[in-house]
Order: C-alpha cells, then structure tokens, then sequence
C-alpha cells in the first residue's frame, strides 16, 4: 500500500474496512485512553467490528480514568482479533504499542494517529498532527468526516484527553483549535468539576501524606538550579502506594522559585533506582538521562540505577555539579 | 438616575462620560486585576480621564500577578481623583471595595460589574451576569462594543482572569462561552505555559518545604469525612513566610479521597487562630463557619477564633463530630 499522509486518508480507510484493532500506547493516559473509547464508540455507530486494547490493558489502566464511561470495553491484546486495520494510538514508534505490536504487524492496513513531531511514520497511513494538543482534539476534528453523531459520553472521553494532555489548559500545546473543541465538547454539558475532581483529586490520604513528607524533605541546590527528593523503598511498603501514585510529586519541585533541573529518587529495591527528571526554562535533561542510559524528551526524561539510592543520589549530585558550572 | 440593568447601559456610560475611577474588591485577585488592568486600556485608547485603584493597592498585589503588564499603574485610592464616574469591579457589595468606597459613594454615576450571582445590585447600572466565568469575560465580551482594539498586553489580563477564576479551566462556572473568549484572547499568540509558571509555579523554596510539614502532619478523621492541618506561628517566622502564600495549602485536604471538610488552622498570634474551611460534595461548611462567627460560602468559609491554637483545633473538632453524627 502507498504511505499516505492525512485525517482524510484515515477517514477512507475506515469508511471502506470491516473490523479494527486500536492499540494505545504502553502505560496509557487520559488522551489514549480517552481516544480509544470515542474511536471505539464511533466504529460501534458505523457498525463495524471492533477490539480496543491497551496492551495488558486490565492492570495497567489508571485508577483516575476509570470513571470513563466505555472503559470496561477495553481488553488484553490476547483478547483482540487479527484484524484487517489496525489503529495505533498516540505511539510515537511501533514499540509504544506494546504487547499489540504483533497484531498490528498482522493487519492488512496500519493507521497511525499521533500528535507527536517525533513520530517515525511507521504507519500505511500516517496522520500526524504536530500542532494538536492531543490524538482526542485530532478525533474531535476527524468527527465531522465520519457518519456519526457525537454524545455526551464519546463528548467527556475527548475532552478528558485535551484536557489531561495539555495539563489543564497550562502547556505549550494549547491552542486557539484546542479552545474551539473544548468548547464544542463542552456543550454536551459535561460537568468539569466532577470530571477534574475524578483525575486530579481523590488522592489516598496515605499518598498525600507521602507526597507531604517527600516535599518537605527536598533538597535545594540553589546555585546549581537544582532540586530533589527521595522516596525510599520502606516508604511505598509502609503507605501500600504503587510506584504510579507517586508520578506527580515531581512537579512540586519543578515548580520551586529557581529551580531548573528537579529529580526524584525511587528506591525500587536495595539495587534498583529509578530516578525521573524534569526540567524548566528550557533545560535539557534528556542529556543527563543518556549520560546514565536513560532517555526521554528535553523537559521529562528518565533512568534506572542499579545502585542503592544514596550512591544513586551521589552519582546524580555529582553530574549536576559538573554539567551546571561549566 | 434611573436603576438600569446590562453591558449596553455599562458602554453607554463610558462612551459618554469623561472620567473615571475603577476599584477591585480588597485582596485583589487575578479576575479583578486583570478587569482593572484591561478597562484601563480601553479607557486609554478612548482618551478619557481614569485612575485604577485596588484599595491599598500597593501593599495587596499578589506577587504572582506583578508580571502582568500594567500592573505598576494601579494606584491607592488616596492618589486617585473625585470621579464623574466610579466603575466597581468584582464586588458582591459596596463595602468589598475597602477604603474605595468613598470614592464610590461621592461618584455621579456607580456602575457595578460582576458575576456574583448574590451580588447586592448597588449600583445605578449593575451588570451582574452570574452565568459568566469571570468578570474579564463580560469585559470581553463588552469590548466588541466600545472603540477599542484588543491587543497581546489586554488579551493576556482578561485571560488571567478567566483562568485564575475559572482555577484554571475547572470549576462548574467553566462554559462553552468561556472557552470561546479563551479561544479568541489565545489567538493573540498568548504564552499559556509562561502565564501558567508566572501565577501557580515560582513557589519559594521554603513555602514548598512547609506545604510538605503541613499536608504531611495532616489528620483525617475518615468516618466523619473531615481533614485538617495547622501552621504554627513559629512555622510562618522560621520559613518568614505570610498568610497569603499558604492560602492553596488547604486545596491538598480537599483533595484526599473521603474528604468533605477540610479545615486549616493558622495560628497568627498566641491567642489568634484563623480558620480556613473548604468544603466537597456539596457540604456546607459555611454554617460550621458560622457557628463560631465567621462566614462565607457553602464550598470556602473562615472564621477567627481568639483562643491558642490547640484550643481551637479542639473546638472545631468538638463541633465536627456532632454536626457530622447527626
């Protein structure tokens, strides 16, 4: 098949086909999930056949979205069909798709639908807008070409991922196109309260308390731009809180007055630590995360050390000292 | 002059008079500035007389908003003139205008714009629409008709009101018409994450490491739904911060799961404890508020207690369990 490029080519491939496998991406979000549900609910109005899967779809899907009505239809890859089209989801490469990466390499036609500038066009048809705040803004727009009606359920679903995705309406990506369909969507009178109470509240007192003890306990280097935090192997046993509750403490030292470079040490075992990094002012920790075999994007990267965590924090320490005085 | 409703009766008035002084309610927010800030503007193209005024403005401006171009012409109330025309901007009732009131008063004309749907209607022309977001989106709106022409500097004010006063896109006032003036203020090629960093990030190293201390100590009384937390005098002097920069602290109890009163005790002096109630699902701390003189609204309300603070954490924990057993 041609590389095709483009919202209409994806249209036609889904207008003409019969039954469809969409994949999100490994550790889903809010816009793949989000996407997922309202792609699933348009194939449902066009009477097509259709899997949803998220890879390992049941363990891994947030507690945070669970309140998306439709996110009980999304199963395990093992669960899916050889399909004639698959859809890929907000995956920057094919190895994003996860355990799905094998249904999709058996599908007659893959579509890929990102909003990453990254993307490898791995696709048959790729449609990759740059400029969009999320794959759901994308499918907001795609909407219109398709035979289908939009309700107040597929309305939420694609609102959550514009809205998880640009950080509540706080990053770079959002849009005046990004306003138009929050607008649009929101006239199917969701109520925003409940949904931002259902995704950014709800925390467990345990994981508050934690997140408490861990922001106070931050250590500043002011000169160097730098601030980090540990959590400790002992403190995730004790307060019964998966590593994925404890995502966002980051951001509370990213978000300090001069702080340019924040870490968060992860103490996963005696000789594993995961450290995640973040970045403001247009820092690149990406080259940090690489010096120590790690990656990721210029504002949000990652490494894992298999050092105990203080000789991890001395390693980290040392680098930033050495990178930040030259 | 004759009691007159609406923005038509607001344009006629500025298009006809000559001078003006425009008040924000005490303790300005980013909604009252960033109206103060963009009415100037209009009121500069149009070449009219005018003074802004936040009260005692130069000692309440919240930090987060000194970025906002024009900020620096906010004047007190004792620099500005007898006005032919006093424009009140925010304020529910007369005296949320703080020593402005006096200007208001021996004003011609008093003109009263606000969303506040209690709002006392004191005005010659009040233009209360409830429905909006936020009072910088009714002057959005109204722009469309006065001779002004929006620009990056105006654009950005009115959108900081939208956005502080909407908590960033998330309340229940959040409207398809707020995306809309969103939308269009955005296309003056706004800077979302700067403006975003500028009024929620930037938190002082040390107003971080307290927020830790306090959410970390916090007490949930699960059966009853109730959270608090206190700051000790001594915590304010060590950490030589003010009130004013732990007023989100209490956001982290409203948000653990469970939670529908979260309370805050801040102790101010050896026998001044201020209290700090925020309310979910719909429960009426006000009345709680109430009970020991305070006051306020169903979902934020306060009061003072002139006892130590263990005494008051003592009090309104007495009061929690009966109110709550009931």
């Amino acid at each position: 098949m041609i590389k095709m490029n483009d919202m209409e080519k994806v249209v036609e491939v889904i207008k003409e086909r019969d039954n469809f496998v969409l994949g999100a991406h490994v550790g889903p979000d809010g816009d793949s999930l989000g996407g997922l549900i309202a792609m699933g609910s348009f194939l449902k109005q066009m009477d097509k056949k259709y899997c949803l899967s998220a890879s390992d779809a049941k363990h891994v899907i947030p507690p945070q979205y669970k309140f998306l009505p439709g996110i009980d239809t999304i199963k395990e890859s093992s669960e899916c069909f050889e399909p004639e089209v698959f859809i890929s989801l907000e995956c920057p490469a094919l190895d994003r798709l996860g355990v799905n990466n094998k249904l999709a390499e058996k599908a007659e036609i893959l579509l890929n639908i990102d909003h990453h500038g990254d993307n490898a066009n791995y696709g048959d048809v790729n449609w990759v807008e740059a400029k969009k705040s999320s794959i759901c803004e994308m499918i907001y727009d795609m909407s219109k070409f398709l035979p289908v009606k939009l309700d107040k359920d597929i309305a939420q679903s694609l609102y959550v991922g514009i809205l998880t995705d640009t950080g509540r309406f706080q990053y770079s990506n959002v849009r005046p196109d990004t306003f138009e369909a929050a607008k649009e969507l929101l006239k199917f009178d969701l109520d925003t309260n409940a949904i931002f109470r259902d995704i950014y509240e709800n925390r467990s007192y345990h994981s508050t308390v934690l997140l408490g003890e861990v922001i106070a306990k931050a250590v500043f280097h002011k000169n160097k731009g730098f601030a980090y935090s540990s959590i400790t192997n002992e403190d995730f046993l004790l307060n019964n809180i998966g590593v994925g509750e404890t995502e966002h403490f980051i951001d509370f030292l990213r978000a300090i007055k001069g702080v340019e470079i924040a870490a968060i040490f992860k103490e996963v075992s005696p000789k594993e630590t995961k450290i995640s990094l973040r970045s403001t002012n247009g820092y690149d920790v990406s080259k940090i995360a690489e010096k120590f075999g790690g990656g990721g994007h210029a504002a949000a990267s990652g490494y894992t050390s298999h050092k105990p965590l203080k000789d991890a924090i001395d390693d980290l320490v040392g680098t930033v000292n050495n990178v930040r005085s030259s």
